[in-house]
């Protein structure tokens, strides 16, 4: 297995999907913006991030592309005025990368050996079992197969996982890169032949009931006795029970635990330790250890979330993991060198979320999309056939904004790659320049698409009524696998504050001076310096709503009055004789605007300069009226922050209602097409709403036939209650 | 059982919780406001509905209050500024009400037959076993008991069902109220007893998989054969199926199946059928049924929503419902008088979902802000122990606008209820005045208090981080219970275009010189209709941001802005030469937007209004905080408005927001006990991060240890998979 920096990180991303490290992060909520290196080595659950942007396509090259077609779907399609296929490419980034993509698709899903039940129709117990055996089956196809490169690895992957979760996944997300960057070359010689042979079956161990984002505040210890040469591992309180961790609670035998290191009577805080917590062959747990699952979760079903309660468990000397911070025999304590490292990672995951809201968005808006193209209720005009519901115009306010921002977040997920691997070199050599800004970047994106996109996905199967609450839609489960989102890898709330700090950090800069570089360098200009609330319309008004230049100047100079604002908050509340500390909090509210309206200008902003690259006159076109919703729309959404700063006045937010009623009509024809152009195999989509051939009502009988309920004709309740009730009356 | 209309509707209410008729209805999306008597017929799930506003207390009595408490509860407790039980009081309407409904409660919870699993640990079978087991019960034991008053009969059912649904559901809100109301004597004499005596139990198949809202496009077929003197029934198209109705898939042996009456050659809409489905000793189903379970749902998993397809069913002439129109032995048609009864038990029902989202609402703030006292997290000062997460501003600032909504929407639900009893009494007598008014506010405030309640449960959720994705947390649960009101009894986009459609007929009235009554005759004050967009500040401003009544006032001066501006519209696209339909639906987005300003104006209104009504001091002090924060915080989320309309002025836009923060800290102390006084019970909010006593951890992990996946040490999946694994590579 590939064990570079770039290579533990692809397979990290690889098996991303499957991972279920759930942390309950939130709890700082809003911790001030200092998250103690939250996540720092932490990694959770992301749905198949990495290079390929969509999943499948096989409607393309497979004989199903024969199968009978819904006519009003075939119909979208005829009248779309551009070329799907070169518009995937563009997502994919270039055909060779969607044709390789396919080709791996095909064999995933051709492959008799991953048919699998739909897990709606399971209970907890038996989708654990089916995702254990998937990942066996993974496991031993990769080694058939002799996929070794990790894009392809991730691939492969990414189609067996389909929507479910990975049993395995926090073994290859978190063990297995821990060991290959924290073993010391005698501990890696013992580890990694266990590990790699799944002898060593690992999670990793570090969130506990009590904490989640706050590292320092977790309670886990480890003790070193030089009597044994042993560390004492501890679980002093309920609070300190190790919980969450995917994995943990039947799976692994083998745990990576975080304890804070106590040696020669000194505190030396958080370190890494590989806890056996089962019998390696009975799996069977070890004396002192109480691990179980957690229970069940709001999704996550495939994945054993467990907890973990040491009780004086002792392990030997080199079971903690000494590539950096060592303890000697004699209990003496070697201090690591810096933790930039993990730094990197944290920002690396978090920059692959943002990929993520973008394929749970694709997802959503293909299944409602398609739906309203296939479905036909009540009229617009009296006696006319029954209208397609997407013809309506308050379902299309609905969706197409949530399309055009589908395409902003994968473009910038898109950046957001490329900006981390350019960087990720001058990272191995130790040059962390541009960090701090990604750093920020990342977290603030994060939460900003995210939660963008958790509200989305539930507008999406709203929008498909009554049938989107049922399972057969797949949207109950995209949202449920997603919306932890919001909250591991660092609460969103928490993010906003972070890259909040790192705004506040550059305005006062620019105020001194100071010139800055990167996306926050518009602090420097001097007119967003001087702000002040004013009446609307007492500024020059010089935005053209149809220009995305325009547009995006006025999205930047909003971020620029809001940080402002806010610095102008902690200024007053210090005038106050406030303690920084309690300034900082009470200025928490206008902190977070300040960071969503700055993600904000950045994501029109990057939307907008992706539409340079588009060649294809057709493509183009329709790209920048997706860029164009995308920018008005949260122009009206948010039009008191516009108003307010004067940079628009009153008659320009009429002008750009107006607008966007145009843009909704001129998008209709090309709905379909445009999700089309995500190329999501029905067998990933798994939605019957969403089905690429259109065929909705039929399939949804089909599908309910075989739920469980059905597997008899009278369910025994009836002898048990029912008729005997008659006679008790 | 009590069979007058009021009987009959409390009936309804008190079997609501378990109905279980989710339809997809809002497929119609936006149907341009016409819904066709949408739901006229249908009655949906609402949970607990009613007299009673709030669940249940136990604290207050119970001897569980001895119990150990957590210490910070406890001192939040000890803080708050008024008398719990004195506010209590005022949610439940008098304190003997209070004291009725823990009366009733205490009886339900200490019954052990029916203590239960927690459904969480169940397969989707034994739940609905589980169900059938509790319903069959709660029918005996009423009998036994002799609780025959409607109200006491819905209270008790409420507790009994906690927060699952009702199996029998359907049989009570919708099969017996629909033979009471619409047999005609001899069907009465024949039906009642059937189905009293549960020999025949029923449901109501309305609903189809192609229509949800759109009533006249139902496609099941009643075709009268003389010969016979039978209606043959079939379901023409895979479409026509019927789809969703609660109970048909597995619980019933009857059904009143609504389908589009021919005889005589001629298509005389749709009617109510009687068919027999499953036998009534066997429960197989009958020759040409195909009936079944419709499959797994988001949520309602107690519920076997069904499907039902008819193959030329034959019934006899007199299982149609004979009531109102009649069909003769020849095939002759004679029609129905008004359906306006029909239209009232629509209205009856969306006002009863308004106090459904308060009390969703109520449940999730109290879960959110009971954790949010006990949990600690991270650093406001450097070196100072954890805070509760409740002193982070960011914190305050997601829960305590909430909580303001909760209490706004259990006034605004009080002000419904009250408002449908009055104007009841005439309905009756056959005066139907003010029934269009609470038709149009019945349906606008269904859905904006649904559509608030929705998002706002999953804010909660969030703001409990991690283990609110718990299913512990109860949260989970409550949302996916809850989110169906969205779309069932008529899908909210529909509702928010008919409240507009009367919004714009009131105001052309206006515009004719005719004097409006009730809550539109602000679209009667000369001032408003000449509103014209123009300059912000342009307006004088007399607006007293601390003063209700002055906030009344610039919320209906909004409202009366946006219908200004929907009307003008439509004439914009009229004038463009297009048809009044096509008018309409290219201004939707508009006519939403003025429809929720509208609800938005009413609850501010009915909120200040209620204020009057405190008497307690204490109380009416930390009411009107509230008040003032739920009128602050609408307008900070809507500022485009107010500032577009002139209406506020930039420094009152950023006074407000400091006066927000104000009330976040002086809120901060109370924030318990605001939740408190909404007094649920343990058992009814069934959540371990909500309990009364705060004692979080140690339940979480009491809970956990009873994780079916922790049944056996050694999952199988271990033996079978990973074991074998390891030899195979």
């Amino acid at each position: 297995m590939v064990k570079s920096i770039r290579g533990v990180l692809l397979m990290v991303c690889g098996y991303f999907r499957g991972v279920c490290h759930v942390t309950p992060n939130l709890s700082a909520a809003a911790s001030g913006g200092r998250d103690g290196g939250t996540s720092q080595v932490e990694v959770a659950v992301i749905q198949h991030v990495c290079h390929y942007t969509f999943p499948s396509a096989a409607q393309a090259s497979s004989p199903d592309r024969h199968r009978t077609m819904n006519p009003d779907i075939t119909r979208e399609r005829q009248h779309a005025t551009f070329d799907v296929e070169k518009l995937t490419h563009i997502l994919d980034g270039g055909p060779e990368k969607t044709r390789r993509r396919r080709e791996i698709e095909s064999m995933v899903f051709s492959d008799p050996d991953f048919k699998e039940e739909d897990p709606n129709f399971l209970s907890r117990s038996e989708r654990y079992d089916q995702a254990v055996k998937k990942s066996a089956q993974m496991i031993l196809k990769l080694r058939e197969y002799g996929i070794a490169d990790p894009d392809e690895i991730y691939c492969y992957k990414n189609m067996v996982k389909g929507n479910q979760n990975e049993a395995l996944g926090l073994h290859f997300v978190m063990f297995l890169p821990t060991l290959y960057t924290q073993c010391d070359p005698q501990q890696s010689r013992k580890w990694l032949p266990l590990a790699e042979s799944f002898q060593a079956v690992g999670t990793y161990a570090q969130t506990e009931m009590g904490h989640g984002t706050h590292l320092r505040g977790l309670e886990t210890t480890a003790t070193y006795d030089p009597a044994t040469q042993e560390f004492v591992l501890n679980s002093p309180t309920i609070s300190s029970i190790k919980w969450w961790p995917g994995g943990l609670g039947k799976t692994s035998n083998h745990a990576i635990v975080l304890a804070q290191l106590y040696t020669q009577g000194n505190f030396y805080g958080l370190h890494a330790f590989i806890v056996p917590i089962r019998d390696m062959d009975t799996h069977i747990p070890l004396p002192g250890i109480v691990v179980g699952d957690i229970g069940p979760k709001f999704g996550f079903n495939e994945v054993d979330n467990g907890y973990l309660k040491l009780e004086n468990v002792r392990i030997p000397r080199d079971n903690m993991l000494m590539k950096y911070a060592k303890v000697e025999p004699d209990g003496t304590y070697l201090k690591p060198p810096s933790a930039k490292l993990t730094y990197g990672t944290m920002v690396f995951i978090r920059s692959m979320i943002v990929g993520e809201s973008a394929r749970a968005l694709s997802k959503s808006c293909t299944i409602a999309i398609r739906y309203s193209s296939v479905r036909h209720q009540s009229e617009i005009r009296p006696g006319d056939p029954e209208p397609q519901i997407l013809d309506y115009q308050a379902q299309q306010y609905k969706l197409f904004p949530l399309l055009a921002m589908a395409y902003a977040f994968s473009f910038v997920g898109q950046y957001m790659r490329r900006t981390y691997n350019r960087i990720s070199g001058d990272i191995t050599q130790g040059d962390f320049s541009e960090l701090p800004e990604l750093h920020a970047l990342s977290a603030g994106l994060k939460a900003f698409t995210t939660w963008a996109t958790n509200s989305a996905i539930e507008v999406c199967r709203m929008s498909c009524g009554g049938h989107g609450y049922s399972r057969s839609s797949g949207l109950p489960d995209i949202y449920v696998e997603f919306t932890p989102t919001c909250t591991y890898e660092g609460e969103n709330t928490v993010m906003m504050l972070q890259t909040a700090r790192y705004l506040l950090k550059s305005y006062r800069q620019a105020k001194a001076g100071q010139q800055l570089s990167g996306i926050v360098s518009y602090l420097n200009e001097p007119k967003h310096q001087r702000v002040q609330p004013q009446p609307v319309a007492a500024r020059p008004t010089v935005v053209d709503i149809n220009d995305l230049a325009s547009l995006v100047e006025v999205y930047k100079q909003r971020a620029a009055i809001l940080v402002d604002l806010a610095a102008k908050s902690i200024e007053q509340e210090l005038q106050q004789r406030k303690s920084q500390e309690d300034a900082w909090n009470n200025s928490a509210i206008d902190l977070v605007r300040a960071s969503d309206a700055h993600c904000h200008y950045v994501v029109v902003k990057l939307f907008t300069d992706k539409l340079v690259e588009v060649g294809d006159t057709a493509i183009h076109s329709v790209m920048s009226s997706l860029a164009l919703l995308y920018a008005l729309h949260g122009i009206t959404k948010n039009s008191g922050d516009f108003l307010q700063a004067g940079l628009l006045n009153v008659p320009q937010v009429l002008q750009i209602s107006a607008r966007i009623k145009e843009l909704l009509s001129q998008l209709r024809p090309n709905a379909v097409a445009l999700v089309d152009a995500f190329d999501i195999h029905d067998k990933k989509l798994n939605s019957v709403l969403g089905r690429y051939d259109g065929n909705v009502y039929e399939n949804l009988f089909e599908w309910a036939r075989r739920s469980p309920l059905n597997s008899t004709e009278v369910h025994e309740s009836f002898h048990k209650y029912l008729k005997p009730l008659r006679s008790k009356l």
